[in-house]
C-alpha cells in the first residue's frame, strides 16, 4: 500500500509538471551546484534507485574505438562515478575542482540514462540529449568564452534561402557582429560547417559561436565579421522541427554521402550571403571552416575554388592528397593566408591529418597542424574555434 | 550476475550516447510512431520496469484547482495511460485517432517522470521539458498552422538592444516575414508578450510563431507583418543560456512583480525596433499581444499608451475595470480597431476576462470575447495567436 500511496504521490508531482505558465516549480533540488572553488555537486531524488552514477566528460575518459565506413575513430568516452544516498532519498556527489569549460554529463539511474531533472541546461548532439553545465571561471579558459558577458553582443538570425542547384529552400543560421545592425561596414565572412548528424543550429548551440565571436570581438582578438551556418546535409533542408518533415536524426539519415553535393551547392549559400548582407568580398575576406564531416566539407570546397577561401580551417575533417595533388597544388599557388588544421590525439581522424600535414611540408606548402588532447569531440571543436577566429582577415 | 552484465551493457551504451558526432544512433526504438489513421504508438524499453505509463494532454483531462497570489487558476491535468510490455521488454501503447495538433507528453516509469528517449522532439516550460509530437493532419487543423509547409519561410532572428530604463543590454526574437531582405516595403508590427517563467524565446518555441504566420501569410490569411517578441521579466536581460547569470528558471524568479516596470521600459523595445527595421509606424500599424502575464502587461501597455496600439490581444490575462475605468475609457476613445479576449473556459482568469468584457459592453465599447475549451494552457495561445493575427492590420 506504502508503495501505491508514493507511485501516486510522484505520479501527482509528474502531471504537476504539465501546468503550464503558470506552475512549474522544478524538482525543488539544486543540481548540478557549481561551489565557490569549483567543484560541483550533483543531487538526485530517488527514493527507490539501487545505484545512482553521473557519467559526464569532467570524469577520467577512457578511450573507445570504433569504425565508420572503413576509418578508425577513437572517442574518449566519459567515466562514472556513484552518486551517494542520503536523507529524504536524495543521492549525491562532489567533484574535484574544475576548470572553466562547458561541460556534458548524465545520470545512470539502475543503469538507464535518465536526464538531470533539476538542470534545465541540455544540447542535443545528433539523437541525443544531454545535460550541460558551464563553468566560466578565469578570462582565457575555454568556458569564459562560452559564457555571456556584459559586452556588446551580435545577432543570430535564423533565414531561408533558395538552393536553385538541390531545388528547394533551405535554412541557414547567420551570426552578424555587434554594431551591424546599425553601421554600413562590410564583414568578412566566415563560412562553418557542421559535421554528420549535425544541422544549421549545431555551431550556434553546441558550438557557442555567438559567445565565443561576441567576447573575442569585445576583446580584440578577433575581426568583427559575419559567421555563416548553413546545413551541410544536401538532403535535409533544415534542424528537426524546422523541416517540412519530422525527421529522427541519425548518422544514417544525416550523413552526406559524398562531399559533391556541397561542392555544387555552395555557391547558393553565397549569393544568398553576399545579395543579402554588407559583404566584403574576395579571398582575403573569406573563410571556410568545418568539422568532421564538415572539416573534408571544407578541405573540398577549398580543392573545388582554390581562389575563394583566402583561410580555411579543417577541424577534426580532411581529405588526404592521394588523387588530389593537382587541386591541393592549386589551393597553394593561390597563397592561402592561412590553412589550418586540428585535431585530437586520439581521434582516428589524425593519420590523416599527420599524412596531409606532411605531404604539404614535403612540397613546401604552409599547414599548421594544431594537435590537441582528446578524440573527436565538441569540446575540441569550440577550441579550435576559438583559435581559429582570432587569426581571420588581419 | 545476469544483473551485473546487464547493467554494465547499459552503461555502456550510455556511455556510446556521449560519442559525438561520429556516434549517435539514438535507442532504435520508434516513439512516437504516427500511424496512418494518426493513432499514435508509443514505445518504451525498460526491461527491469514495473510499470509504465504514458501522460500527455491527447488523453481525457481532469481539471486541477490552485492559487497564486490569490487568484484562484485550474489547468487541465492530462491523463495516464498504461503500455503493456512486449517481447523483449518493450512497452508498448496505442492512442485513439488524434486531430491535427501539437500534443505535449512524458513516460511515468514506475511513477518516475521519464524523457522518451526515442524522441529528439521537446519542448522547455519554465523548468520543465516535455515530449512533443505534431500531427499535422488536414489543412485548417491547428497542428496544420503549427507545422512547416513548402511556402515561402520568413527569418527569426534573436537581438540585442540597450534599454536605457532598465540599464542593461537586453535579447528579444523578432520574425520577419519572407520577402523582408530583398524588399522595400515597410511592414506593421506585432508586439508579443510571453507569461510569467517565459521568456524572449517562449513565443518562438512553444508557440511555434513562424510556422503560424508563414502559414496564415502564405494563405493570404493574415497580413505580411513583422512580429516582436521581447523578454517582460524585467529583471532578466535574456534566457536561460543566453544570459550573464546561468539561473534555472522558476515561477519565483521569472515572475514580474508587477508591470509597471514594462510600461516604462517598453518604449525601449519600440525605439529599437522602428529605428532597425522598415517599419509602418503608428495606432493603425501597431497591435500589441501576450499571454497570461503577458495578457496582464498587454492590457496595461494599453492603458498607459492609448494612442499607441490600434489593436489588442489578451490570451488568458488582462487588468480588471475596477480603478482602472478612466485608462479604459481612454483607450475606448480612440477607436481601437480590435480589442480581443481569448480565455479558456476552465481557466481561472475566465472570471476577470469575463469582468472586463460585461463592464465594457456596459459602456458600449466593442470587445470580442473568445471562450475557448480548456485552460491556461500553451494549445490554447497558439490558438488565440492563429485566430489574433487574422485580424490584424486589414
Amino acid at each position: 500500500m506504502k508503495r501505491i500511496i508514493t507511485l501516486a504521490a510522484l505520479a501527482c508531482l509528474a502531471v504537476g509538471a504539465y501546468a503550464q505558465q503558470a506552475l512549474g516549480p522544478g524538482t525543488g533540488i539544486v543540481s548540478p551546484e557549481i561551489n565557490p572553488d569549483h567543484t560541483v555537486t550533483f543531487r538526485y531524488f530517488g527514493p527507490k534507485a539501487i545505484k545512482v552514477q553521473v557519467t559526464g566528460d569532467f570524469l577520467p575518459t577512457r578511450a573507445v574505438e570504433y569504425e565508420v565506413e572503413g576509418h578508425k575513430l577513437t572517442f574518449d568516452a566519459p567515466g562514472v562515478a556513484d552518486l551517494k544516498e542520503g536523507p529524504k532519498g536524495i543521492w549525491e556527489y562532489t567533484t574535484a575542482p574544475l576548470t572553466g569549460e562547458l561541460y556534458s554529463y548524465s545520470f545512470l539511474v539502475d543503469g538507464v540514462r535518465t536526464m538531470d531533472p533539476s538542470n534545465i541546461y541540455q544540447n542535443r548532439d545528433i539523437a541525443t540529449w544531454t545535460n550541460i553545465f558551464l563553468i566560466s571561471a578565469n578570462e582565457g579558459d575555454p568556458g569564459w568564452y562560452y559564457s555571456v558577458h556584459d559586452v556588446p553582443h551580435g545577432s543570430v538570425s535564423h533565414q531561408w534561402y533558395d538552393s536553385p542547384t538541390l531545388g528547394k529552400q533551405r535554412r541557414l543560421t547567420v551570426y552578424t557582429p555587434a554594431g551591424y545592425e546599425n553601421g554600413k561596414a562590410k564583414y568578412p565572412v566566415l563560412y562553418l560547417l557542421h559535421g554528420s548528424g549535425g544541422d544549421e543550429e549545431a555551431w550556434s548551440d553546441l558550438g557557442r559561436t555567438a559567445q565565443i565571436m561576441d567576447n573575442l570581438i569585445a576583446e580584440g582578438k578577433a575581426e568583427p565579421m559575419i559567421v555563416v551556418m548553413p546545413n551541410g546535409v544536401w538532403f535535409n533542408q533544415a534542424a528537426p522541427g524546422e523541416a517540412v518533415n519530422m525527421f529522427q536524426p541519425t548518422m544514417q539519415n544525416s550523413r552526406s554521402q559524398s562531399t559533391a553535393e556541397i561542392e555544387e551547392s555552395f555557391p547558393d549559400v553565397m549569393s544568398f550571403i553576399e545579395n543579402n548582407y554588407r559583404v566584403a568580398k574576395g579571398y582575403a575576406n573569406t573563410a571556410v571552416a568545418g568539422l568532421s564531416m564538415g572539416g573534408r566539407q571544407s578541405c573540398m570546397l577549398s580543392l573545388s575554388y582554390p581562389k575563394k577561401f583566402g583561410y580555411v580551417g579543417l577541424f577534426s575533417g580532411v581529405a588526404v592528397p592521394d588523387g588530389n595533388e593537382a587541386a591541393f597544388d592549386a589551393v597553394f599557388a593561390a597563397h592561402p593566408k592561412l590553412y589550418w588544421i586540428g585535431c585530437g590525439k586520439s581521434d582516428g581522424i589524425m593519420v590523416n591529418s599527420r599524412k596531409l600535414k606532411e605531404w604539404c611540408d614535403s612540397r613546401g606548402y604552409p599547414v599548421t597542424l594544431y594537435e590537441s588532447d582528446g578524440g573527436h569531440i565538441w569540446r575540441n571543436w569550440r577550441t579550435y574555434l576559438t583559435l581559429f577566429a582570432q587569426q581571420l582577415f588581419k
